[in-house]
């Protein structure tokens, strides 16, 4: 049988040889053909939703079968249980934390085990801070290698929850904030092309965005909708709506930071808006703030 | 028929799952098995000189029959072209934004096609901001795996032009600037040995280069020509100039940034230089500007 | 023959092309299926000690027949000279300069070769400044591929020593210091914990660890021993005593740099010093300055 693909996705860094100590106990269990792909070793130390966030603008484009590692581990060391999980032909491995409930969203897993079975861990007396080298690595070369995933361990039927913080939608608009600026400094706001979506294409052109100093006008479809230098917000490849600068770094020219407030007003909104100010001159953004993230809403 | 290699170099960084995706969609066209190699995922955000800059200097040494795909891609979404290229047996993919002909230098392709086949993306609608996953990545599967160039696409007989900004050479000496600065802050200039080869090696050690803070003296075989802590010009492992300091870190020593102007004088006129000058004490450099880099000349 | 793992251990960093060049190197001499691992490109410039300790943190769970070649070569182009040797079924391939002893520690090589046969090198004209891509990438494959040490070049029988700086262990307890500080800001020192062996469990509970801006108590099972943001003093995966902080990042939080001393001190004589000093009020941790960190000691 040709081995599945597993993949990774840590906060190690690719300084230290954390990922690389994974990477060899899954060779000395699968070989060293074994099939490998990094998906992120660089998530924000212990930023749990940035690594469901990393995976899942990967999940799309992989092999059904492949067996995704996860390792964002806060808790590691505590009481938190070791776990894999299978949806469909698809297994996952981390710390029950949280992460795969927020990779899955709304699709329920077909079976879900803790990894107590001492004899798949790389030792009986494994280290007390590195579950990801000698829990979760094995695990996963084990499933990729053909052990099936109720040898693992005790069967359970609930994981952690985790939910993304979801934006609130009401007449006025849409309020969100930033959960990602990726390394060009767009910014990647928790509001989907769904939330987006039941606007008309007009509609859509006619949107206020108020972000960081930037009031942008419209969602577009690509940076260079706009010119060289300006502002815009699109919909991005993940499917996430995202303010970029056409050609240059958003967070940097617009002073925003992952957690900034976005407010989208409909069009019709925000022009009342304007007319209840009165004003004569420039228009002055009236900022709406966000309420807090709450991320485990 | 063993899978060509495929290398990648985008400026799409490791933080972000931009890369994973691309080799997952790869993946999907090619197997878990493809032979892939990052060549780097760290070229300075849209620098597409210094992409080439990177694919160049590691080209001589892979198989000649690998599959390149280069996308540092500051138009994306806009009217440029996506294009896949061959010269002889190997393939270059990517956005025609002159990335390519900076690779080629001055080879000739054999065969260019704008990859307009909707049936080899990876979907028929794919994304404004990523062609990166959605046209590249797949192009490059189905060459490494054995479709030919001209099923892509439509056949087209030009490339965007950009050439390499060259230095300038005269009776004096040859005045270029800095391309690249490297980790170790080793700094690269766009000088090739090419460019200094017609001195004779008795008037290339004694050769005059002024650079940020330094004035240097001759072009030597190594760093550890000069004592520990000295600047030093050597010709690099890439066949251009560069500025180092033995065990240090010269841009930051020696004031150095990509950009700065490099003046390399001929010794006899360094000395005429020197006597017309007619001070005591100590030497001062007279700043010679390069004219401002064009890139596109 | 299945061809042997080669791991890479560098100062490159992934921005560059250099790791890359080395890797088609590889490539040219055993096919593009050539089994490749990535230890660490990311080790501090030029730091030969930090690329020990990255690749002794992976080696443990590496096959026993693995190729590592390891170029931290802040002598590159001088009279250092290229080796690799042979312990059992391993090899390691790198400049002579103090790395492989570091790393094997107390292990005797079998087998040591001067890489002075140009027949296996990339050129018979290598590059004065990138011996990675000319000398140790060919050689690294060439042993990976069933090619005989001896056959690289003239046997030797000494290596360039440099020895682990060890702390100093004496009645009132250990003095060492930080060697390394991780992606998460955790520290690691140079205390194994064999050093600290021989204290009973009690005794090692009641230790006091004075290091950075904290005054630790006892050794610890791991981070969740204690509350969030409060830090602690663990047994780190690889075997060393790490200072940390739960859920924080220890070396920005205590004021920990790489070099800071570290002394932890026996239960008893803290007591007793705690007494002498006669005090009221907030006890005042006493400096006790571990020797200079020597390196070749």
């Amino acid at each position: 049988m040709q081995p599945r693909l597993i993949t990774l996705t840590t906060d190690f860094g690719v300084r230290d040889a954390y990922a690389a100590a994974m990477k060899a106990v899954i060779m000395s269990v699968a070989g060293t053909h074994a099939r490998l792909l990094d998906v992120s070793h660089e998530v924000a130390p212990q930023d749990v939703m940035e690594a469901a966030f990393v995976l899942r603008a990967t999940l799309p484009y992989l092999p059904a079968d492949s067996v995704h590692v996860v390792v964002v581990d806060p808790g590691v060391g505590s009481a938190r249980r070791p776990v894999a999980i299978r949806v469909g032909d698809t297994h996952f491995v981390g710390p029950d934390n949280g992460v795969i409930p927020l990779i899955l969203d709304q699709q329920k897993p077909d079976e879900i085990v803790v990894l107590d079975n001492r004899r798949f861990w790389r030792t009986e007396e494994p280290s007390a801070t590195f579950h990801g080298r000698d829990i979760f690595a094995p695990a996963a070369a084990h499933l990729a290698t053909g052990v099936q995933l109720g040898s693992l361990g005790s069967r359970t039927d609930v994981l952690q929850p985790l939910h993304w913080a979801l934006p609130i939608v009401d007449d006025q608009g849409i309020r969100g904030w930033i959960v990602h600026v990726d390394r060009f400094g767009n910014c990647v706001t928790n509001i989907t092309a769904d939330h987006a979506g039941e606007l008309t294409s007009s509609e859509r052109q006619r949107t206020k965005i108020y972000v960081g100093s930037a009031r942008l006008e419209g969602i577009h479809r690509t940076y260079a909708d706009v010119a060289d230098g300006d502002p815009v917000a699109v919909i991005a490849s993940t499917g996430f709506v995202e303010i970029a600068v056409n050609g240059g770094d958003a967070a940097t020219l617009l002073g925003i930071r992952k957690g900034s407030p976005v407010n989208l007003l409909y069009a019709d909104t925000d022009e009342s808006r304007g007319s209840d100010a009165g004003r004569g001159g420039e228009e002055q953004p009236q900022a709406i703030h966000a309420s807090e993230p709450s991320h485990h809403a």
